[in-house]
């Protein structure tokens, strides 16, 4: 088992990156790795550890935040991310690919490098947040793209299905469309479009959500168009991260509370390991790419590396793309009305 | 000053509604309200007091959530609420509505009955929420108004100004374009279209924020659609809700945390009053209506009511729609870009 790692990409590269993929070779003792980057930098913090499952491609240059992202995915050749994307493209054996660069960059890389299933028509980015409930809710489409039409939304549906059902295990996710109503009728010109063509996808299709469900745990899919879905998941972490600086001042501002606190040291634990639900997960994949793409947030950890790497090995072994293929092929006839 | 008051709307109508009433009276000695709905239950709520300054229009009909909105203006004539909006449209010395009912019933009402203010294409509800620092902010539109074109993003932009500026006596406040990032060139097809017209606005415009930023304190009026507003307004209620339910839950489930919670009241007591900062304010007005008309969950409770009734006065005499109508004439030149 082969996989690709940007080791330049993310705000603590490469330290962390390099530290997340000892950490996955560690776990999995079939697995190689190819880290793309300095090699003089690489080597150095590696350590001389796992060198023989370990293959380093020279990039000197970084893509940064700042960079437009299709000029460098064009121009930055000899950068970590085009390099990954060079051996993701060129080498077979090669399952999936591990950034935590420019989400604008790894989006246009996976779209000018390595292209979309057949049939989908535009690859969306799904991550995963809790719930108040035990379970966890995925949104798709986050933000890679903005300006929808309904065929796209469909697409979303029926990749976040097949996405949400490997990584949970889940038969039938509930797949639920973001709307302004629960009612049939209500929507905008999108969703009202949309609500038809996930009503007789092959999914188990639960009807119209609010942003207010999203977190209430009777959803597993939330499905909306980039912009939406944007607002939707910043202003849910906004809004958790808000609660807790809250909390945290008024603590401070009563001596009670200071006492009360030490011993809510338990709870402070739960509620800070089921808000960063990622650590667990890893990043999200890029769902609809060719090849296994996932995508880190830019500030992540060694573990969050780690967890991505276990995540496109899950992903390969279930054979996420061969279910989208499949969920695609059904839908042939369908599609025309969305396009 | 007299405000009609629709007694009869709401989860908690007509108890509530009239308590309500009552705590106002005893607060404005200058104040007359008219009660809308059933004389009888009323006048047993009323109790004998406030008589002088309590005129009851009886009407037997109630408008339900399960109405259509439209139809149910039309035809529900002897309900409260459009007995409400009679009085409201039909004497001059009335200065405002307060209604808990229906939500697209009271918009229904007031766009049929009383009209938009000269200039304004859609009026919108602009909600507040509290912030992590000491401001609040509102959101305008947050799901009145579903398919938007640039032009009503505009002007929901200097009516929340107007509107931001009187309840919180500030100068210019920073009015920000909901969008997918920071950067001038972001967004949809929408947001691209309203950007300019916020820049020249005469607005303390500051520019793109993502959803994330919402409740950062930051900004004090987050402009969108409908549609969008709708989903971050709601996920941002979703999610402090989810994550007060996962304390509460861990909490329960350790015994030094239920001690620790015990010493932890006042910052409960803090949270709990700075999440339910509408309890301080009241509703939310329809922002660009003729005369006031203000809004209330429909499961609020006396305290929200009387707070409406503040509200109504201090926006009257503040003079919210003459500064609306000041507003929309200094940009009369660019709105035809956005139409």
């Amino acid at each position: 088992m082969k996989i690709v790692v940007d080791a330049f990409g993310g705000d603590f590269a490469p330290l962390e990156i390099v530290e997340g993929a000892k950490m996955a070779l560690k776990k999995h003792k079939d697995l190689s790795l190819i880290l793309c980057g300095d090699e003089g930098k690489i080597k150095e913090l590696l350590a001389g550890e796992y060198l023989e499952r370990v293959e380093i491609v020279d990039a000197k240059e970084v893509i940064t935040n700042s960079d437009h992202p299709t000029e460098a995915i064009r121009h930055k050749k000899d950068s970590s991310l085009v390099k990954a994307y060079d051996v993701l493209k060129e080498r077979d054996d090669v399952i999936g690919l591990v950034s935590a660069g420019s989400t604008g960059a790894v989006l246009a890389g996976a779209i000018m490098k390595i292209g979309r299933i057949k049939g989908i028509s535009r690859p969306a980015l799904a991550p995963i947040l809790p719930t108040k409930k035990d379970s966890d809710v995925i949104i798709i489409d986050s933000g890679a793209n903005i300006d929808c039409k309904p065929v796209n939304l469909l697409h979303f549906a029926l990749m976040g299905s097949a996405y949400y059902s490997i990584i949970y295990n889940k038969e039938a996710p509930r797949v639920a469309l973001l709307n302004n109503g629960a009612e049939e009728g209500k929507g905008n010109e999108l969703t009202k479009e949309v609500y038809p063509l996930l009503k007789t996808a092959p999914i188990n299709f639960i009807g119209n959500k609010e942003g207010g469900d999203f977190m209430s745990g009777d959803v597993d899919v939330m499905v909306a168009d980039g912009f939406a879905g944007n607002a939707l998941l910043k202003g849910t972490e906004g809004a958790v991260g808000a609660v807790l600086s809250l909390m945290k001042k008024s603590i401070k501002s009563h001596f009670t509370s200071m006492i009360g606190a030490m011993f809510m040291k338990k709870t402070f634990k739960d509620l800070k390991e089921r808000v960063d639900i990622l650590k667990k997960h890893g990043g999200s994949p890029l769902l609809g790419c060719k090849k296994l793409v996932v995508k880190n947030h830019g500030s992540c950890k060694r573990l969050n590396i780690s967890s991505s790497i276990d995540q496109t090995i899950l992903l390969h072994e279930k054979q996420l793309n061969k279910r989208i293929e499949e969920a695609i092929a059904k839908v042939s006839g369908s599609e025309a009305k969305g396009e």
